[in-house]
Order: structure tokens, then sequence, then C-alpha cells
């Protein structure tokens, strides 16, 4: 075991590149405060728009970013592609699978969050989840696989079943697959195929709990399901989903069989919490302060989806990227400050920048919180705008926006392509 | 199993959706022929721009296209997504591995070739080929990390091993990726490492014979050489290989070491030989008469890289896409006259229109043949055109241009992503 870091300046440990430790990471540059970040892949991923490289409009490489490249700017930053093992909270040094250590002075944990499927994790390999590029590959798979099969067979009940897709879980993750694998094929593959009419497949969303998106008013939850339904999708909400296997799905006693199932229900944080040895809540979140630090662990902080961080009425934060990144910015700002003028840590607050959720090409809601609300196709060009301006923030780039305008002028997907091994999916963490 | 072609129309099968089957399915394309093509991707490859992909230039999407989006248009066309075992050339059948049979009247091979390691079959998890997307992408994610080690190691020798890329083959795809690795080293990567300096990264590329790109004129290969050094790029001529292991690659007795090794140099023909039961060259290519039509199996027909088809002057074609599109053509258009009106088929007749290679981003050499030649910057513009018409007249879009556009601009590599898991490579066919 080798010490790589041997600087005479604070240094401090980001583990963890997503929207967090990122804007962590920005808020420190061009200080005289070292900075290494360490991510197990080597890009940034902009999580919001997975279920467009899963349903095959947009390409891994639109939505991924090597972080050397976004970090390259700031020589005070390192970069480091490493798995994390542990953490020596006595010692402070961050252990990595590379066999190396390396020492900080200040640690933040940004390592997000991860499916869970509720202890039943034999369900994983009949329902991928949408948390990394390779899962997206793979559902992209799948879901081009089955109309393939569809095709081909010359049994009804077997292309009916390979024409049927469950979506899990009525939350924003859901409501996108299912609305734009609806819109794939209405839209994308309508024309394509000789026998059946890719239009006439079977979209079905499972919701659980009453209602789709609970984060929402309902009545922009309502607004979804209708513009969701619109779209062909159809809607079953109250109905607790028992099994998942190989046949398809089994809800209120009875099997739907579907050749594709995704799930889209279910997050616990990452582990990071057993390299700390704390406790946390059910959810597997580290609970801070409301200076993000971590009690009884010293100089250490968490953020984002793997921080249990309350608001001043004592509600738990979302698990948003606008949270993380604001944590992050603030935490950033704050131990700069803290580091070169000895100043104490200010408590965090969150301010909604607005919540959204799309329902296909046209069609959006967002609240803003204290009954400001948009919907409709407004709301989904602000909704574009807005992830323009943070794509093209975080990668300097024009690309997506002119793959965007492609699409949309053209209804076509580009990245219809079967590549990834659609067995292979595994659940993280 | 079932027998799924029940049409009374003539019924043509292509195996291979690479240039030469698809431009056969075209030529029949709203002819009262009804054509079946069958490919084990979903997707027509642009091989020609691979190397582009596994030097993080372009992604996966930008060079594949669904091959029913293709043939979408034309109603007498039926695509099918499945991997052919074999041929029962009595019953005239093809199976397929998917458990079922099709019926064919007439029947073209169009499977190309795959990478052959000249019996060291061994040799192909140290250095992956360049052959399908998923090698690509296995190219690309190992050339990347060896950097992300390079920066990470404190072990002088290690980082050497890690920045040496060694390209085995003199062709044009090892001179492509040759150059384009460079390139990536001194531009693309150049600022994002701290501790290493990516364009000292040494790419080393070898071949056996006494010069580069045997199919070219001396002169051009010479130049070709010069570029390739400018770049930064070693090049050692009639040195063959030895041995390539985890270690590097042997060569001339001595042991280079190197983290990364490709393998550009030996191609043979897909097995569809072996389906027909008839004997072949030694790259495994079936013999062909002048109409295309395969001796002694009637009704059936290769082309392009996995058929041996002789000019007037009795040399054999080589495996470019041009001649495999010229055959497809040529085949569809015969078959089509010979099904509807009895025609004989004509003899095929090559015409070439310029063979080319690319020496990085502002140089490439043209051989049109009877001493005509083109090189420098004027050539890579000639063959920038040439690709944009190729991949906008099979997909109809523009998306590339405008990747080669920014890229140009901004010497940026869009697509540096590490998500292969980059042991997984194995040889095909």
């Amino acid at each position: 075991m080798s010490e790589q870091h041997l600087a005479t300046e604070p240094h401090v440990v980001i583990v963890g590149a997503g929207f967090g430790g990122l804007a962590a990471a920005k808020a420190l540059a061009g200080s005289s405060v070292q900075v290494t970040i360490i991510d197990s892949n080597n890009y940034h991923l902009f999580v919001p728009l997975l279920y467009q490289v899963a349903t095959a409009a947009l390409s891994p490489a639109d939505i991924a970013e090597p972080i050397r490249h976004i970090l390259a700017p700031y020589p005070n930053i390192r970069v480091v592609m490493g798995r994390v093992t542990g953490v020596d909270i006595g010692a402070k040094r961050v252990h990595l699978a590379e066999g190396d250590a390396i020492a900080y002075d200040r640690l933040i944990i940004a390592t997000g969050s991860t499916s869970s499927y509720f202890g039943h994790d034999d369900w994983a390999p009949h329902a991928p989840a949408l948390k990394s590029i390779e899962e997206a590959r793979a559902i992209r798979t799948r879901v081009l696989e089955a109309f393939e099969r569809a095709e081909w067979t010359q049994d009804a009940a077997e292309r009916r079943r390979q024409m049927t897709i469950v979506v899990v879980g009525g939350g924003p993750t859901g409501v996108e697959m299912a609305g734009s694998i609806a819109e794939l094929a209405r839209h994308a593959l309508a024309r394509d195929f000789r026998r059946i009419d890719p239009a006439a497949a079977r979209v079905i969303l499972v919701e659980a709990g009453p209602r789709l998106l609970t984060a929402f008013p309902e009545a922009l939850a309502s607004y979804a399901q209708r513009s969701l339904e619109r779209l062909g999708v159809t809607v079953t909400t109250g109905v607790p989903v028992e099994a998942i296997d190989g046949r398809g799905v089994t809800m209120g006693g009875r099997l739907v069989q579907a050749a594709t199932v995704i799930w889209g229900a279910g997050v616990r944080a990452s582990p990071a919490a057993s390299w700390l040895g704390i406790s946390t809540d059910r959810s597997g979140r580290i609970p801070v302060a409301a200076d993000l630090s971590v009690a009884g662990v010293p100089d250490v902080y968490a953020l984002g989806d793997t921080a249990l961080c309350r608001d001043a009425s004592g509600q738990p934060l979302p698990g948003l990227a606008q949270v993380a990144q604001q944590q992050g910015t603030h935490l950033g700002r704050a131990l700069r400050e803290n580091l070169t003028s000895g100043t104490v840590l200010p408590p965090f607050v969150f301010r909604n920048r607005g919540n959204a959720a799309i329902v296909g090409r046209h069609a959006a809601i967002f609240d803003f919180g204290r009954g400001r609300r948009l919907k409709g196709f407004v709301a989904w060009l602000l909704w574009a705008a807005v992830h323009v301006v943070l794509l093209v923030d975080f990668a300097q780039r024009s690309r997506v926006t002119l793959q965007w305008l492609w699409r949309y002028l053209t209804y076509r997907r580009g990245a219809r392509l079967i590549t990834a091994p659609a067995q292979s999916t595994s659940v993280r963490g």
C-alpha cells in the first residue's frame, strides 16, 4: 500500500462524481485547497436523461462526459478512477480496491444511490433497473429484441407476451420510461415491421400506491396519468407487484405475461455508510447535520442521495439532482472558506428550483413548490431548455441539443442498437 | 421446426446485411420478387468508420443503423434478426438457431469476414480485433483505462507499459488505428491528466512484411508512413510478431511491454462455406463464378469478403466495401431480371472507385488504379466527403456530418467512455 498524497495544502477528497461531488469540486476549483475526486467510472453521467438511452433516443456518450475533461481547467483538482473499499476514519485515509490509500483532511461522501428490489433480489435478472449506462443499454436491447421476436414468432400468445412491457413504479423514472417506450413503439418503430404493428404494443405502468408521482401535487399527477393514457399506456395503481419471473409480473394474484419488465420502483443509498461504520435510516442514508457533516465522524461530510438531510421543518430532502448539486456547491464553498479562513460551516438551505417529470415528447409537469406549477407543452419546453443549459454547462457542447432538434423534427430514434447482452444486468451495491 | 415462407412469388433469401447484402436487397426492392434478409445483428454497421468508435471519436449509433429502418420503405423485403446455423441445399432451406427454417428459391451468402489470428487464438484475449461494435467498445475501454492506470501508478516501468500501445498489422485498419490513437493521446487527452503527459504515449505499428499498405503503390505507402511518424507513431516493418501475452508483444526476439495491443493483422472469411459443405481457399472464401454463383450448389450465390471472385486477369478481388456493394447491386439486379424475365445472369465486373486509407485527421491516401492517385489533406477531404455521402445515403441523416465538423473544430472526442469490460472480447467465427 502506497501513500499517494504529499501536498502540504489542506486536502479535500470527494468520493463520487455525480451532481453533488462534481459541484463540490467545482466550488473548490482555483483555491489553495488540494482536491481529489474519486469515481469508479471515468465519466459523469447525466442520470435524468438515462431513460432516453434506454429507449434508443440518445447514445450513452450524449449524456456522459469524462470527469477528467470537465475538471481539466482546474490544476488543483486531481481525478482518480478507482473503487473505494473503505475509510479509515482514525488515520483519515480512503482505501481503494486498486491497492492504494489516499489521505484526506476533509472527506465528502457523494456516492449516490442504487436500485433496490425491496428484498427481492431474485427479481433483478428479470427486471433491470435504470441506474447505469450498462443497465440502460440492457433495457434498450431487451425492448428491441422483444419486437424482433414478436415479428418472428408464429404463436399469437407468445407474440402478445413479447409485445407486453411492464414498467414497475409510478415515480418519475417509471412515468418517463413508460411514456418513452410508448412513443418508441408508436412512432419510431411504426413502419419497420411487416407482421406486427409496434403501435399495438401494451405498455403497462404499475404502481403499488394509490396514485402516480406522489412527490407531485395531485392535479399534476392526474394530468401526467391522462397524458400517459393518451399515449396508449395502461396505468394500474393500488396494485402491488407480488412476483417477477421469466414469464412476467404477478400482481393482484394475476400473472401478466410480459417479455420485458423494467424496474423503476425503488432506490436505496449507496453502501458508503458501512465504510464509516455508522447506522443509517431504512433507505441506507447517512444522517447529516445542517452543515452536512456526519455526526460522530470528524471531518467527514455526506450529501446527495446517500445523505439523510432534513429541512427546517424536519422533512428529509428528496433524492433529486438539484438537491445534490446545491449541497455540493454549498459544501465546496463552505469548506473553501473554512480551510482558508477558518470560517464556521454555515447550514445548508435547499431552494426548490422546480421538480419535473416528462410524459412523452410534448408534455411535462413542473412543481415549483408553494402552489406554483406548470404542465403541458410549455412545461416540456421549459424542461428541455433547462436540461440543455445544464448539459451545455457541464460539457460545454451543443451536440445533445442538435440531437434533440433532429429527433423532434423527424420522430427518429438514432440509437436503436441491440448490442448489450440482455441477460447480463445485475443489481449494483 | 416451422416453415415460415408461404408466398408464391420467387423468394430470394439474403444472409448478411453488410454492404453486399444490403445492396442486393435494395436492388431487388419494389420488384415482384419476395426478399428476406437475415442478420444476427439488428443493425447495418458502417465498418470503415469502426476505428473511430474504438478511438472515442464517434458513438456506436453514429455508424450503425437498424436494418429494418433502412429497408422499411420496401414492402417486398422482410428483415429477420437471426443466426443461421446451416443450409439444406437439397430442400433449399436456411436453418436458424431460433429453431425455424426459411425456404428459398435463390440464396445469397453475404456474411463477410471475421478476424484471424493465424492459428494463435490464444492471442485474442490480449489483442482485441476491430470487427464489431463490441470489440470497438472493448478497445476504447482498454486504451482509456491504460491512461487511467498510468496516471495512478507510482512505478515508472509500469507507467511506461500502460502508455505503450502496439497495433499489429500494417494494412488500412492498423494504419487508421495507429493514427487515430496517436491523435487521441496528442490532442483529445492532452490536458486532462496531472502526472502523465498523454502525448508521450508510445504508439507502435508492427508489420511483418517489408512495408505498410501493400495494397497501395509504394509512393502512397511511404507517404502514409511519414505521416504516421509525424504524428509520433513508431513504425516497425519486416518484424513478425512471435507472441502476444499479458505483458505485451514479443517481436524479433524482444518483448515490448505494452498494456494495450490491438489486432489489425488478419481476416478470414465467415464460416458460411461449411453450411454448403464446399471447399474454400486458405482464407475460407467460397469460390464463385463470374456471375457470383457457387459452383455445384444450385441457386446459391456468394459475394463480398466471404466470396473468392476473380477479375478478368485471374486476380482475386480485394475485401473492400465497394467490391461487396457493387457485387450486391449487380447480383440483385441480375436476379430480378432472371426471376421476372428469365434473363441469363451477366458476369460481374468490378469498377475501382478508389481505395483509401486515412492517416489521422488531415491526411489520407487514395488509389484509383492505373496510376491515378491522391494524397494529403485534399485526399482526406475527398475521403470525408465520400463517407458522408455514403452514410447519408444509407441512413438519410446528417448527424455524423455534424459530429465530424464539431470534432474538427474542437479537437474533441465526445465518446470517451469506459463502459465495456475490457477482458470480454472474443474472436468470432
